[in-house]
């Protein structure tokens, strides 16, 4: 789609103005228009999780590769899944340890569905959804 | 202190503003000042409680009050920490249990420590803290 | 109710262990058995507010009781919600500032709604929802 | 390292228990000391976070990839924290819209650098850092 910049003005208590500019200063954001932008962007991203319409997110886990077939339930379960699953990136981090990362698009009830599924699998120490945007509406 | 009003102005995707709006309508913010002056204050909030100036919040907890001298212990731990507690409320939620709400003001670190202090004591079930503001820079 | 207690015996990894209680004395922990059912009623109370039981919880407001008629408001929107409010409490911050803390038990829904309609009441800076537990079933 | 396996077993409401077991079996999981041994781990890692020894995570973004030279800034950016990047993995959404995944391993400090660098760039819509672990300790 084309993008269309209109002006967003509204008021403000003007020592609350200056406290967001000395933070967006501290996190070296570029412009307010950006600051603003991601607050904003944040809250939508929020609801669209708990609206149900379409998200994206990444699924991170670690586990010890050594463990009871933990890279073959990982597969099978990334398999039931395929149709919300874009890619899967496997990093050794030690001898023992594995982090792996599925990004995925979909509805949030499934996305949590293999979230849950994924994170207690045996041989998995750690699970964690991230929750993003498929960035359409913004 | 006086407050002084003043504008903010910042260039937006049309697209965002328009999501931004409805979502506003349907949590019936007032105005957008409010909304985006919320947002704002959020990220100014979790700020404060990072950085370590002074904040407020207050502690949840409850308690089966038949248990292990509970109550002694909670009070205890409370006088303790005097100087950072402005009001303590105890509510009886059943035969059994009660909710307590503990009001603080001063540092997040000294907050954090009696919120632990309380949460890990025999006979608590559940403990919880709600960092807020001050509200004094905002 | 009568409380029965029974065992909870479970094989870990030795390591995990030892690091589990070194924690656990790091936050002062009486007892291994109070920081294991600590960890599964947060995980229980998470639960409950996902699944639509009946909760208890505190909602904190922040706000300067000169605006534009806030006490006025929130008072008429608490006696809105009388029925699943039980008990609400202010203090004075500062000169402007107070901080007010309702404490309430109702299903998710309308305690989220309840939070909901404070929070974006003009005048109010802060407002926060924090999701306790009746202790019933716990 | 070899994984000496122990007995941890401790004192608990039976209703507790119950309540416990009912929840696992709806999110199917495998053993109880699966279920355990993950809310251990993930007290853990919260503490590994807060106490800055060495964590893994991913970073995720959503961008525009048309935007202002957004892809050679996250580039650059991405250069100057080399030795704390494993890997890195860009995926299209769709016409306009990326993901990247960036995996990370360092101190919790500098990974929180290196996300905020990356999610304040302009262009980018979204950003998250989910705070994972190395899995050594665990």
């Amino acid at each position: 789609r084309m993008k269309t910049i209109v002006r967003l003005s509204v008021s403000l208590d003007k020592e609350l103005l200056a406290a967001f500019d000395r933070r967006n200063r501290a996190e070296r954001y570029p412009t307010r228009s950006k600051a603003v932008a991601d607050l904003i962007r944040e809250k939508l991203v929020k609801h669209e999780w708990e609206s149900g319409g379409e998200v994206a997110g990444t699924i991170t886990l670690v586990y010890d590769h050594h463990g009871a077939n933990v890279v073959e339930t990982l597969t099978r379960i990334q398999h039931d899944f395929h149709r919300i699953i874009l890619a899967s990136q496997h990093i050794h981090l030690d001898h023992n340890n594995c982090i792996e990362v599925v990004v995925v698009k979909g509805s949030p009830e499934d996305v949590k569905r293999l979230a849950d599924s994924l994170k207690t699998s045996k041989g998995v120490k750690f699970g964690n959804l991230s929750m993003a945007t498929t960035g359409k509406k913004m």
